[in-house]
């Protein structure tokens, strides 16, 4: 069997060559050599969308993509034939993106963009420092106490919630069956009405899809308290940017702490810029697969023994 | 007995009177009410220094003072007699503490003031998000495997690292005696020119004293990696801004997160306002005490029955 594996990110290919599997890498940002379309699997990490057209339209022993993104949208649209299987690199990223968004959300609670702009103008904000009320109400100023709901409560957001509860947080999440998952209460998204209102800070850590399109609408979001941030971490499509704008200019929200976007790069044009209490991080919270060679070799073992696959994307 | 207890926190006063006790409400910013100087117990938070130093002349039957900051240097400042008794606010700040110090690492670590600049110049900074190296070598990118030495392992510092910790972070503290204090490594200060070649992030949380002035110093800040960050969250005369900045602007150091100042608010002349990867924080960590009156209650039985006072600060 013939693996091709990527070279835009560190990789020993030693860890996933088992017996009878050839690996040999590519790269990523060019059109697939002619020698290796007979290849039967391909990894991919950061590959261009033109790469991916080609791999799919040339590549025809290919039985297996597997994508070290959690998210693998671009394979999936780049027209690979159904009977192709697509598996994920969900759970590679849970620490990496945990960790980003914990940090949006200690920016956002803890000022440290205000602060940043303060210092720009060497300017001591003192208004920040000092004396402080403890926990005032109607402000997210402290992760302690605070209501966080995170909706897309997969493997990312069981990493981020024991980090939050650590401090104090009260967490909960929202997926698409409701129970405890990982000692924390689940909501289906139908609960959401009720559980916006009750909200500090809702953490999005959903996938793109044509069901999670604009999941966060103007109608959700109306429902979320005037002090309430909004953290995605997730996909740019999965919110209303347009709503969401709307909700800052007219200070129905207290703020939008945002690593994707609708479109990305975020076009200079747009409003979110400028946009008091919005923090702008460019899609910046993974990006670094961690334990990608365990996940290959054990998908491959699976692959050659005709077992399931592991993080399978239903296509 | 009569103890005054300030009105610049909320306080039940109930929550300490015990009985025997009179505690009477008092403004920190204004001098001490003649009526008022006859009280035994004074509580202080925020105080003006001419109000403590009015205090310290005018008050004659004054036996302790409970101060609610966790560095009381301005009750030290103000001139009480000898036998007064100061007690601190060790312990109100722990939490405050620590979810600040751990924002201004993450901050460091995930760069968002470089986004934060970047967002101000409508700039989408492309370097900092999409692909990344996965914990590079010679940098400080991200908590996890990251070697953090807490200098000043008190009750701030023993609550910061498990967060860090369970962040992926090896933790080793510095304090006056070495041994393991809630199960992590600590070490004599003596130890610090072999810690600091071993160390990503230095955090500061030194109290101010004779002794701690310039605790960081120019010879010791040598002894830290070029990539190191610094954090101070302790005072700022424990460190030697002047060394900081030469090492920065030398580039001999990663970069320094500070919340605390050798002159606060920091004069606009100073150049740490401009130097890159420098974050300027304006003495926000702390400055929310948490569970003053239990600590007040705590006291005043125990000054009652003529018991050692908690937090007794060395004269």
């Amino acid at each position: 069997m013939k693996l091709l594996y990527p070279t835009s990110l560190e990789l020993r290919p030693d860890a996933f060559t088992l017996p009878g599997v050839s690996a040999l890498p590519y790269d990523v940002a060019a059109p697939l050599p002619a020698a290796h379309e007979d290849a039967e699997v391909l990894v991919t990490w950061g590959n261009s969308a033109e790469m991916l057209r080609g791999a799919a339209a040339r590549m025809t022993r290919l039985q297996w993509v597997q994508s070290l993104a959690a998210g693998p949208n671009d394979v999936l649209k780049a027209g690979f034939p159904a009977h192709v299987r697509v598996t994920s690199g969900s759970g590679l990223h849970d620490h990496t993106v945990a960790e980003h968004t914990l940090g949006l959300l200690l920016v956002a609670a803890r000022r440290f963009h205000e602060m940043r702009d303060a210092q720009r103008q060497r300017r001591w904000p003192g208004h920040l420092g000092g004396l402080q009320p403890d926990r005032p109400k109607g402000a997210f100023r402290t992760l302690q106490d605070a209501r966080v709901l995170i909706w897309g409560f997969g493997s990312i957001g069981q990493r981020l919630a024991p980090l939050l509860t650590m401090l104090g947080a009260e967490v909960r999440g929202v997926a698409r069956s409701a129970g405890e998952r990982a000692g924390f209460p689940v909501f289906a998204a139908d609960a959401l009405p009720e559980l916006l209102p009750e909200t500090d800070a809702l953490v999005m850590i959903l996938p793109s899809s044509p069901e999670t399109r604009h999941a966060l609408s103007a109608a959700l979001l109306a429902h979320l308290p005037r002090h309430a941030w909004v953290v995605n971490v997730g996909r740019g499509d999965t919110l209303d940017e347009g709503a969401l704008v709307a909700a800052l200019q007219q200070r129905r929200l207290g703020g939008a702490a945002l690593d994707v976007f609708e479109t990305e790069p975020l076009p200079e044009s747009s409003p979110l810029w400028a946009l008091e209490n919005v923090i702008i991080s460019p899609h910046a919270a993974g990006g670094r697969p961690q334990g990608a060679e365990a996940l290959i070799r054990d998908n491959v073992a699976r692959f050659l023994a005709g077992e399931p696959l592991r993080n399978l994307v239903a296509r």
